[in-house]
């Protein structure tokens, strides 16, 4: 499948805000991902104002580049009893991954900031957005135009060591 | 995106396994996806033969629909050091759903086994191929082509009570 193939980790963006029809395209993609037991645990912020991003970009370490991105959807678990709460974890990469790829599929490129076990996003995150309802920070999708033209291309990571078929 | 739209967790399966070539563009997809720090920390059992399908239905604790099934893919972390140990179960994840949109594609139906924080289930994969290098079982697909053809369509997901845009 193409968007499978060709996605790829981009972090230098054109200087343009995804439409707010994008953003929804995109936090639609990640509602649509399967979850353990259909929990469906997560939270979505969306964001598309240059000086949100910038901010954000200044006050949560590892998320420089998103001073430069086009948009940013964080993803937190929310502060509920979930069926499956162990799980949440792979629900949360399950929405990241359906993001990643429905990016792609638009031409915009993404990267993948984890924030799951790491108190200092978490806290910088939680700090600046004070949500009442506490929900947990877990991972940030940076979002963009890509600055190369190029950056979506199939690069072969297959490894046939790393397999076995039965 | 229409496979993330029409993606749904499917169960019951026709009588039919996967072929080889279907099984190994299923392992290719996972390889595709994203890892921190591009560690890339999985191990693949791909397998198509309907004994060890039975087999594994029987030892494996939550995996009886695999007994019916066409093929399934075990995902493993490697039992090697990594840059970023933490998050690789968010790099599992990652790649199983790659696993499960590139079955859609193909007209495959898939099911998302975690086998994470779950001993039992991990401890009898483990046992039942008895790996040397001792891989972390992770989570399971179970694939097959849908009994019921009408298995892949869009039940929208979306809840704008979970989203803020900004």
């Amino acid at each position: 499948m193409k968007e499978i193939k060709i996605r790829r980790s981009v972090r230098s963006f054109e200087d343009k805000l995804l439409s707010d029809k994008e953003l929804e395209k995109l936090v639609r993609a990640g509602m649509q991902a399967p979850s353990a037991r259909n929990q469906q645990p997560l939270y979505y912020i969306a964001i598309n104002k240059k000086e949100v991003l910038k901010e954000i970009s200044e006050k949560v370490p590892g998320y420089k580049m998103v001073g430069e991105a086009g948009g940013l959807i964080i993803i937190f678990i929310r502060n509920e009893e979930h069926p499956a709460p162990k799980q949440t974890e792979q629900d949360a990469s399950a929405a990241t991954q359906n993001i990643l790829l429905e990016a792609t599929h638009l031409g915009i490129g993404s990267c993948w900031l984890s924030t799951f076990h790491n108190e200092a996003k978490q806290e910088a995150i939680s700090n600046y957005f004070k949500l009442p309802e506490k929900h947990l920070p877990a991972v940030g999708i940076a979002l963009g135009y890509p600055k190369d033209k190029d950056a979506l291309k199939f690069i072969d990571r297959y490894n046939k060591d790393w397999v076995k078929y039965i």
